[in-house]
């Protein structure tokens, strides 16, 4: 999991980021929500296979962008603008969420629409310098992951 | 298409509700959006095959749940109670969204939080009377469904 | 657990039935593979909320309809002739797959046409006497999804 | 269409390529299949954009793995050596599949195991020399894709 926490970071993502976002959506289903608890269902999140493909695909690609190596520019264009109509991003996003039963995907959706702390952040940043398309929907995935792994184990 | 129509509408939801229900999701990336328009992504939603089979099946246990003639009494009481955790409505709802990509899971997500006009109203209804957990997924996803074709038409 | 088996049981499934389907899909790419590792690996997709939940619904609905409860009764032809076209029943074999990756809808496909063991032998049933339109999917998608999982332990 | 059709030539697939896997999932269900019936059907999933946002997204990842230039070396590795266990090629697939219901990604699962035609060709490429880890399972998905809009216009 240190290789992927590394990866996240030198794309501008910490796990304090992360444990935000998942504040944000499970707070209002807890009447104490501490940081040390949300930290087990994220680790949890990161440390699976399948999620850290995931991860690792989406920032090579938003690093690819970022460098121009790819051969379709047409593609890349489209990539670094974060194209509404895109939806790859989504695509890799939601095969993270899936992973996490029904709960995740709805997660998702609403973490993707009120873009809380880093997904914001990471949404504004200047196209022109960095790309994030792919890293702000993957974050969102984690955390609407890692919510909905909480949410289960609440009951 | 009246079938469905028409079955919804002893349900208590009215195409309009429907409607209302795109507008809200769309009403932020339009700047002229008419009933008008909307209803020709609703007719589409709501004429496809698999839409169609989605929304009986879900209604059918809605109504076999008020009418307790289900075997598995366990069953019917999750479902009545409309369990956050029972994910079996979202799973039905993300069968009727992904036929219409990955816009469509994302709006879903995000009105099935925000639960605007008629899905609020279902959400509130009296659990002793009715039963709309499937119901209330369904017409989100229909009108993620319509608001995700509008948007993927607008370009 | 005890509960979902014994349900699945008075259906006409045993977890060896189960057990087989699993050996069907991983045979060839495990050159020892016992009876006793892959157990562990269906008890523990059957021990997940959301799979007894969506086993426990796709049962009820194959229940319902033999005992022809229903209100909808175009419905209830479609679901008793398990018509190819329905779809809702792999909807719900999808929501358990999908806990398990990628892996699990591929081996899920594939079981779905090849419908080995008792897969085929539900589906052969009678459907004047029995309903097994659910779960002859269901079945499929709980061997899928421990053979996924059993292939992403081996590494 | 033409533009997606020109990359899928360059990288070693043809629309007559295609439509044999078409046949392959559809003959035992129609007593005469013509190739002029399935291009109309190969075309209309071609047309989709967000089929061609996975076309132009997983051909772009395949050949920046050729080229050697992503960052990530480990994963240029995986995807190389087309690792059976990561899973997000077909997260791409399913992106294409789900748009054209459950019984898109039933067929998937089944042509993917299968391998015929112009599939198997690809998968047994030589892989130190071409990398066509998600070409194959696009080429899987728009095959399934199209055979599932033969299979419910049928009817």
């Amino acid at each position: 999991m240190e290789r992927v926490l590394a990866l996240l970071k030198s794309r501008g993502v910490s796990k304090t980021d992360i444990i935000e976002c998942v504040y944000f959506l499970q707070r209002p289903y807890h009447e104490t929500l501490t940081n040390d608890k949300i930290i087990y269902y994220v680790d949890s999140v990161l440390n699976k296979r399948e999620v850290q493909h995931a991860i690792y695909t989406g920032i090579a690609l938003d690093v690819a962008v970022e460098k121009q190596v790819l051969d379709n520019k047409e593609l890349e264009a489209i990539i670094a603008r974060d194209d509404g109509l895109y939806g790859v991003d989504e695509v890799l996003a939601y095969g993270i969420c899936n992973l996490y039963g029904s709960i995740a995907l709805t997660n998702f959706g609403y973490i993707d629409k009120m873009k809380p702390g880093i997904i914001g952040k990471l949404n504004r940043a200047d196209h022109a310098i960095a790309c994030h398309t792919f890293l702000d929907d993957i974050v969102g995935a984690i955390a609407a992951a890692a919510a909905s792994k909480l949410a289960h184990d609440k009951e």
